[in-house]
């Protein structure tokens, strides 16, 4: 199995509103380095797994409209718990649409899997992992 | 599949007797950054995979004993070869038995594995993966 | 010179509410690893620049009433622009009159200078370094 | 499941002559960090995976015919985009005969798996996993 | 003094023709990771020694002319050793200028000093630190 | 003012018998990543600081004696709270020494200053920077 991971980042804010999370039911924020890996079983016939161009621009443009903003504002985290863990999925289920509209070229439909990592600090972070399809 | 990860660290000293360990058969010591994943399919009622904080405090809980010890004169230890890789493995026994007794709420008790990788200088580490169960 | 440096780290929100900043006029956040150096021309007499573990725990009492805190609605910010550089300035004021006031022990009141860095993403980070007082 | 994963590093020119590559078109080269995960279910009689010296050689010896090299004027790329992705196989493949032939002892022939990766800058990595036999 | 770094990366080819390079004479490549620091004794009126998304800029309007590139082939490298510390000064040399002519603002003139950091392994990094005027 | 970094790192023993430092009085141990920086005004005739392979062959030299060893066992620590501060200065002293006879060649005598730095943990770290001469 190959695989091919790309960084970008955004900048934060949100509240998680239940009582579970103690102190950071408060209003804060956090930087989430995002690493998105992209697997298959066979290289394409450019002997890649997705153009790392391209997977840099889908993630970018994934992650764009969440930079700079306070996730409690945004109509679709109405009512959710924003935790890292939530936005590992999130992010991944966009990246997958995109993968399976083509944004990744005609063979980025032919994924095996998809893992989506936030590092939320230097000593904790989340990811999500699952098929493309 | 989801996961969270959390880091603590050790600084120990042991050697390893036995030949096949050349100079690292004499008394030496080593710093080990700690990571652990925990893994689960679904999130829970909040959004997580277990409570960071609580993991935070199970892998502060199970590496105290052994930090700035001399892992040779610990009666757990006596005739083991003190591997990195078998004190992956002796730290998650200690971990997953702490997830099935509560430790991490009773939610951490459905996680689907745990793994514990020990990173010992800049070019080395070693990790053990394994359900919780 | 020597210096020991120690880490810590704070998630918070704000605003930089001034055309300047664009985007980052929103409400948004920041995780920060907060890194400060402590330096000094000759050791004490136990070999040290200061004890490791009061530097930590100076720092961590420095940075926990900015933890988890929307720093827009703290009084001592009221009106200020929170950028990453003010920030390491005040971590520094903080710090460094903790010295004065010998929460370092009574030789941590001789040290020569302090340098704080906070670095927000992977790729950017701000520092503010000066004598202690 | 057990792992021990070792690092060393090359520096190399190459080009990707393909439209496909767009600016890496040209004669342009990387610094590859490279890491090698060597994973087995049982620990051997010494409580390792494999001696992380031997990993460490195996490792110098497969990337040396590649330090400070163009890859596009060694023979065995002759007409070969040498993507990443292709460079984790290629190293994997060389490894995995290192240890199957006793470079990692007599106990190194029974690994699970071996993993590659290689990272290219601090934004993009790629990998390939695969059985050894 | 404070100060704001940023982060951006190149990967080039080049030959270094002396005997003195060893090895490093033959055609091979890097993947340098550019850090930029810049200085100053106060801050400016937004609270901030330069604005971070300019200096991201400026860093990646001087290092593009040379990603891709093998530096053998550029006209201003003809007959230059271009060693990672060379490369440094040369960096420095471009940001300092831009700085002079107003890219980072007309605050971003009165700058104290610029540090220039290239990676060019885990292992090995060169520096160029200077005053801008 | 340039400089070269180059690093090692090794793994040890020790004790610091004095109250001062409580749970580290016991015999324990650490990997410390050496990083070692030269620094000078001006680059040689073939554009360098030092020959990185010498930097780096003297640095491993330097280090070597101490690997997997027991500090509290070698003579010339006999007495000596062996703090990362102090081996900082141990190590400073013995590049600073092979600088000044010739180890990094003719040149490498007209140093501006050296400055080695010991990482011990994720969380701390040393240095100790002066003139070579």
């Amino acid at each position: 199995m190959f695989s091919v991971e790309v960084r970008d980042r955004i900048m934060i804010a949100h509240s998680l509103p239940d009582p579970f999370f103690g102190p950071a039911q408060n209003m804060h924020g956090a930087t989430f380095v995002v690493d998105v890996a992209f697997f298959r079983e066979q290289l394409t016939n450019q002997n890649v797994v997705v153009d790392i161009g391209a997977a840099l621009d889908v993630l970018s443009k994934t992650v764009k409209p969440l930079a700079y903003q306070n996730l409690d504002a945004l109509p679709q985290f109405k009512g959710v718990l924003t935790t890292t863990e939530f936005l590992c999925k999130y992010i991944f289920d966009a990246v997958a649409k995109a993968a399976r509209e083509g944004a990744l070229g005609a063979e980025g439909k032919a994924l095996a899997k998809i893992r989506v990592t936030l590092s939320e600090t230097d000593l904790a972070r989340a990811s999500y992992e699952g098929p493309v399809g």
